[in-house]
């Protein structure tokens, strides 16, 4: 079943304005969830959807709290989530580091007390659209061990980067952490089709590429092992010091995935004097990647965001496909 | 065999010198490489000394060149290495942006034509050191296939994240993007022992244990697969579109790492106005890491940088351990 975004974006719309957004606070935010899905990232889109008005209804969400400046400090500012919507806040904040861009060259906002920003993605293709270089990232509740334990305490903590093209879509990697997230194993676990990589550990400590035993001992594998794990520590050290707000520790304490701190650095790449040369060179990169000799399964190098300007494209013109119960039960939302 | 610090400082410095290093820069190349032995990171300071002065006979290196700035644009500057020594360049470099973060908040410095910094993690401990958050990265010469492809156009690209503490050693991540260095593969394929995890691919194309294979094929496996391909991109073109200099692309083609590209990010975190509370924080986000439940290896989670201070706490006492035939290349040097 495919939805077309229009009017997916519109039920979504409906949903918050009768949970009590204001009229362009709900615009902004269906038309992220609806873009997150529209690019083929449905885990953040429609499915949690759903979610998302739950954590509404606990008071997790406060949907009508908008980000309140604690600290100027120059190109780096600090600001206050006050617990709004997740995706909501880390607009806001990205806009915010362009404008300090725009001003100083590169700009930096951290915030605390936000939530789950759903599609990491987004911030960064926001950056690149505006002509910035974009980093951003956020931690989580602590959702695996770090290297040499068994016990969750570290993020996945997902990391953005994008970069603008003068001549092309831009390219944008959104990468967490963890080798796989839950979801993803999930859907394996459900299908019973292994992981193509090992993602965690079995209850016997070893690494495994069965899903179903890696949900049950809740160890799931950082990127590049030891790599992975130190990298999850620092960006929620870092993003801790710059917010002030909660580390994973604090959140595993909260007990649940909300209050979370985030940064957000853009840095203006249109007043590069030589813009326009290093467009080009940026074309020859990517030129020359796709020019890689594939790998004996016949691969294909790709640069970060690739597949998702061919899917977004297919979206647009086809719909979106999604899961019948978890669209029926965004519609009862509406009712 | 050890060797005490000041000693092979000194007999650093005293090489620097025949080799037509002004006094101060003498000085600061010889601790740089000296303090990177100290530190456990053998592999960058005496065992590629003779590789430095090597590239200085080249011509790669030139000794006398200094930073000179290209564009000001407010708290972001770019420079040009001129060729210089790696290592001073990249000091010159942090030491940049942490006058820049003193001034904006937060400070950005992309340098074009330098060389090979050595150790990545030094500008992290000068940042952290300097009560500032730093983040810097370089690209290198494309030395592993991307991700899907078996011919090398990416580089291994090491990142530095870098987080200063009120009360204790500075947290340090030095992380390059392939799991193993062709250094580290070069130990293991010498003594024949397997890798602990996969580095790469053997000449089937099959994912190895086998450093020996590895180095055959010249395929080494990127940090998390899929994930650090990507990441290492990113890396490169935003590397290359700050500073406007050479890509790994570039470098491939100039057939010889230098000339790379770096960027040196610095946050003044000693301005928070929380930082005692902060640092606080940190303290015990390090103490719940290390509460962690072993594995079932009786691992322990440790944060970036803690075996470092170990193993400087050692080798200052005891002298840095040394491979002789390395050491007395070093003493012909000075002849």
């Amino acid at each position: 079943m495919r939805i077309p975004f229009e009017q997916m974006f519109e039920r979504f719309r409906s949903v918050l304005l009768k949970h009590g957004f204001r009229a362009d606070r709900a615009e902004m935010c269906a038309r992220l969830f609806a873009e997150t899905s529209r690019d083929g990232v449905y885990s953040h889109g429609l499915n949690r959807f759903p979610v998302f008005i739950d954590y509404i209804r606990k008071g997790y969400v406060r949907v009508d709290a908008e980000p309140v400046i604690s600290e100027r400090m120059g190109a780096i500012e600090r600001w206050d989530g006050r617990s709004g919507p997740g995706n909501l806040n880390a607009h806001f904040s990205m806009s915010r580091a362009i404008e300090l861009a725009r001003q100083y060259g590169i700009g930096c906002v951290a915030i605390r007390n936000t939530n789950h920003w759903m599609r990491a993605g987004s911030y960064g293709w926001l950056a690149a659209e505006a002509g910035c270089v974009g980093i951003c990232w956020t931690n989580t509740i602590p959702n695996m061990p770090p290297w040499g334990a068994k016990e969750s305490k570290i993020g996945n903590n997902p990391i953005v980067f994008a970069v603008p093209r003068t001549d092309g879509s831009p390219i944008v990697l959104d990468v967490a952490m963890s080798q796989f997230s839950y979801g993803k194993m999930s859907i394996h676990a459900a299908s019973g089709e292994p992981l193509p990589v090992p993602g965690g550990f079995d209850a016997d400590g070893n690494p495994t590429r069965d899903a179903s035993a890696i949900l049950a001992t809740r160890r799931s594998m950082p990127i590049g092992f030891w790599k992975g794990s130190g990298l999850s520590f620092m960006l929620d050290a870092i993003v801790t010091l710059l917010s002030g707000g909660n580390s994973s520790m604090d959140m595993g304490k909260l007990g649940a995935e909300r209050d979370l701190s985030q940064v957000f650095i853009a840095v203006d790449a249109a007043r590069l004097p030589d813009r326009d040369e290093l467009g080009r060179k940026i074309a020859d990169m990517i030129d020359d990647l796709h020019a890689a000799a594939p790998d004996e399964n016949g691969g294909k190098a790709r640069y970060p965001g690739e597949e998702t300007m061919r899917v977004r494209e297919r979206n647009l013109r086809d719909g979106i496909p999604v899961d019948e119960s978890i669209w029926r039960a965004v519609l009862e939302l509406d009712a």
